[in-house]
């Protein structure tokens, strides 16, 4: 059986990665959406093991010194990271995983695990990426200011990835982000196998 | 305005290159099917200007001197060719232009054109690549027996290719294609221009 592709969504911060991720993980039902580990508190309507697993400095900690996530980032002030073990399980077993992370995670994912996807989510315009910040209200005025900064240069580093997605409307994104996983599982070099089955008598089952 | 994607969908003797490049163009009327010059004379039901462009061999000839083919090849003691000049407008237009053709073409199109996407169309088994060819019903058995051993042998081709689609039926197989074309026009790399729209503040127009 084929490893399942691992599908590394990410994007400037509130250009709406969970929105669409929400989406694909409910267009494709087989597929696994990573839980992500934080140090942040809840915000209002998370919950524990859905949105994030919620743990203290001290927790984080040991996962990270016992090797346990796939990578780990601080990001204003706190941190998040990928349980390294569930991810991995899947992928073997031939589900696809998809990660929803930030720019710097997605950097370190890359660097370890090259043969994933990585998508970058682009939002129509600047100003309509300003005012999803706004809009999600969970910042103060000063912090919409330094994130929107950040997230401007953020753009940039889309050029290290593999595909460009705009996320006008989440439902069009992650319909997008389905034809990629598709068109992935057809590369050759996923599918090599296919040549020795043919080379070999064999017969290919279409799924 | 992006440039268009050059599909070039090739695959061994018998795999139905032919019927999976007609049902794709029928499914993407936007698409634009290369009708391809040869010598061979036309077999039944086949008509000039839309099966192929049938040519004697001085205007071949001619072609291939004012290097006004994409490629040609000979194939079974004839020759085959893609006029070049109506490939480029299209692409130059923005108009994707899909390129059915034997494995020969298909190498020469990739020396030449490396930003293609070069599709290879598996059988889902040799012994039903066998009764294809046979089914056709164009070929004496001896020719039977050569186009089979060849065709064989251009399966171990397919590694070179970009995608593997196996054609176990020609709407699933074209399915498939239209996935990895909407991919590929994801492609970061013919999407650079995004983000220096989104930097010069402008707003994204999605299809």
């Amino acid at each position: 059986m084929a490893e399942g592709i691992l599908i590394v969504l990410s994007g400037p911060s509130g250009v709406g990665k969970g929105t669409v991720g929400k989406v694909l993980a409910a267009e494709k039902k087989d597929i696994y959406f990573s839980v992500s580990m934080t140090t942040r508190p809840p915000r209002a309507g998370e919950e524990d093991g859905a949105s994030y697993f919620f743990v203290g400095e001290e927790e984080f900690t040991r996962r990270v010194e016992q090797n346990g996530l796939l990578e780990w980032a601080r990001v204003y002030g706190h941190y998040y990271g990928t349980p390294k073990e569930k991810v991995l399980d899947c992928l073997n077993r031939g589900q696809d995983v998809l990660l929803e992370i930030d720019t710097q995670g997605a950097k370190m994912i890359k660097s370890g695990f090259p043969q994933g996807v990585f998508v970058f989510l682009l939002p129509p315009s600047l100003r309509e990426l300003k005012q999803r910040i706004i809009g999600r209200g969970t910042e103060p005025p000063q912090k919409v200011q330094e994130r929107f900064a950040a997230a401007s240069l953020e753009i940039l580093e889309a050029r290290e990835y593999d595909y460009l997605v705009v996320n006008d409307f989440a439902e069009r994104a992650a319909q997008e982000i389905l034809h990629i996983v598709r068109a992935e599982k057809l590369k050759v070099n996923r599918n090599k196998n296919l040549i020795e089955i043919l080379r070999g008598d064999g017969y290919i089952q279409c799924p």
